[in-house]
């Protein structure tokens, strides 16, 4: 480059402005300036802007999306949660817009514990609620807890949710599974195991569909009693029982031994990123640690909106209008099946978002699966909730929650057709 | 202690889980166990506890604010950001309120690509954008990832972010203090304390308000060329420079060696919760896990907001304007303390959100804060920002953005006095 006094002269403008520009890029890495030799380009490579490959990884569509765990996005009350947004933009203190506390404000931490008292059963207080972005943040929070604290194996059910296990050994510990019949937990198995931890779904086991039998309430509450263990009961989608009121959460029978956790996910949609556990006292400030540490927390802004929603009573009147509706499209998916393909067997109770449906002779579910997603049909067959080596089944897992009744009557018709030539 | 078996009782624990846990505490040396003669506390120097990252214990009331790190909270653009949210529920396909991609939906990361390139000099792709709820996070997933890929220990700034050596030893690594001088971080240190990876503030170093030297900045890049360490850039309020443009992102330098992060908390408002990193491609895998298994990731809703707020050029106004009113706050807050107290020295660049002020003679900054606060008038003391045993010093640390010219000429007449009685 040229001297800096001659460059000034050229372009008319004060030497100090071209020195102060060399500087500045000097100070970027652009420029090299050695005293005696003159200012360089610097050999960089310049930053470049590359186009992100398109999203879409070029699966065939899918017509038909019977997957388990989705609500009804369609039925979002989008214009409620504006209206709730707006009057938490309209009444939060400026000073409340600075780093909130890393487990929850307290407005949402309140609604949050009133809600699950008085619809769950649960023995909350406002200070023992902890909010964060998902049940997977939060039961992985307690596993971090759970390993400071000593300890090494946790089980998990089989089958059941896939991803726990992730969970469990992305935190350094053993995922061990424990079988479920139709009275949910196996508990006898629960010594041989040497778990210190459990993670159970008793309202609606995921995703057999059973609800745990009382005495298999009290057996897992009398063997973590006995063991010292801890219970982590995923209460993801008790909200919808259809035939009668949902079962009262474990955790009312030993809030001190019991972690509760609940989610928006199931009853308005998964894309808020809002959900809440109750914690048990003695894990509380090591998990609290683990949120004050990493702080994972959701917008203020949304959490003040979610307290209102809850405490003006939308959520619950949401619940209730969708529970009408996904009692008539489980009825549509199950009778369909049931008259098309009469050797799939329903299982479970009638409650949350999917239905098992076992399939009679040992055919390969999975292929079944396969062949319904080529035909526009996805769906997932029990043997992708099981770990591999204790596979059970064979049995299909379908969703019913986000499709019309006249969708599910023909996405089970033709789900029936493959189920019937496998056989 | 007690004896491992009546504490086991005491806390209805088993016995193992106690034996366990005093012997953890014994390897990390807090404990001390000796045959027969039971289980004792070591003598150990403690860390000092830090309350969370930007709120301080105190219990009087604040009347000044001069904490640092804390935007504008009244200028948050509340209508325009109701507006993007409004929009965003309008526009959203009812399919995106299922859960989302745990790296971030694509809007996000393309706008967020396009502006850490254009006002930054970050070399980014959409694909290399993680979208997470907070620096603190992304920074804690780098350092699980890093210690999953065999590193140990992590080079911390020292006078620099206290939290930072948190989110170190959570992840399970060492955290190693670096002295910073005029110059930035003094690189000739890396070498000896072998660490694996350093985190960085080069755009305006916290809090000493340094900006890094192009030296430095060569030389702690050939530094992690050489070793093959990883290099952290927390640019966290970068895009407030006030008398030059700022000096663009070291990532742009080494972007295979650099994780570039940085944050709405500070031109926005931390309520928001919403953070980003560029992250190099030999670590992507790693952190992308981290995201995957534990699933932080802010509202769906959010983030299309945010996009739009982005692409729209409101974050490129709200900053402008915001530029304009911190320039005239931090002078305010700067003439004043060196009329009314002149033997502080006002230390780094024209930038930021915070000053740095030193103090002449050894006088306890710790005890000058303590006596503001008594007064309504909230500091930090540098030693707050320091390893104990490696303090600098003394120096407050003030932030100047959420107050009015008026306020900020009142707290630092007020502060001035202070110092002058403590000298």
């Amino acid at each position: 480059l040229p001297p800096s006094r001659a460059l000034a002269v050229d372009l008319g403008v004060s030497r100090g402005v071209v020195t102060d520009v060399y500087a500045q890029l000097a100070a970027e890495g652009y420029l090299k300036t050695r005293r005696g030799s003159g200012t360089k380009v610097s050999q960089l490579a310049m930053p470049r802007q590359t186009p992100s490959p398109a999203s879409d990884a070029g699966s065939g569509s899918i017509d038909f999306d019977l997957r388990p765990g989705q609500p009804d996005f369609d039925a979002f009350p989008r214009k409620r949660w504006q209206a709730e947004v707006a009057r938490a933009l309209r009444v939060i203190p400026s000073r409340a817009l600075t780093y909130p506390d890393p487990l929850g404000i307290g407005e949402l931490r309140t609604a949050v514990s009133d809600y699950v008292t008085r619809v769950r059963g649960v023995d909350a207080r406002a200070d023992s609620v902890i909010i964060g972005p998902s049940t997977t943040y939060g039961i992985s929070t307690i596993w971090r807890a759970l390993r400071e604290l000593g300890a090494r194996r946790v089980g998990i059910e089989n089958p059941g949710w896939r991803w726990q296990s992730r969970t469990v050994q992305q935190a350094g510990l053993q995922a061990v599974p424990i079988a479920v019949d139709e009275a949910g937990l196996m508990v006898d198995e629960l010594d041989a195991a040497k778990v210190d931890a459990i993670c159970l779904t008793p309202a609606h086991q995921y995703p057999t569909g059973v609800v745990m039998t009382s005495d298999r309430r009290s057996a897992v509450v009398g063997w973590a009693r006995r063991r010292g263990a801890l219970i982590v009961e995923d209460d993801y989608d008790a909200e919808f029982r259809y035939e009668r009121t949902a079962v009262a959460a474990l955790q009312g029978l030993a809030p001190d031994l019991i972690a509760f956790c609940g989610t928006l996910s199931k009853t308005l949609v998964p894309a808020l990123r809002l959900a809440w556990m109750v914690v048990p006292r003695r894990i509380h400030a090591a998990v609290s640690k683990q949120y004050a540490d990493t702080w994972p927390g959701p917008s203020v802004i949304d959490q003040l909106a979610a307290a209102s929603f809850i405490e003006r009573g939308e959520l619950d009147r949401h619940i209730r209008t969708s529970r009408r509706r996904y009692r008539l499209r489980r009825d549509a998916l199950v009778s369909t099946l049931s008259s098309r393909a009469p050797e799939l067997r329903i299982g479970g109770v009638a409650a949350g978002l999917h239905v098992i449906a076992w399939l009679n002779r040992p055919v390969d579910d999975v292929a079944i699966a396969s062949s319904a997603r080529d035909l526009g049909l996805a769906v997932h067959s029990l043997h992708h909730h099981c770990f591999a080596t204790d596979a059970v089944g064979p049995a299909l897992v379908l969703g019913y929650a986000s499709l019309s009744e006249p969708q599910l009557r023909r996405g089970a018709a033709m789900l029936a057709n493959l189920v019937r030539a496998a056989q």
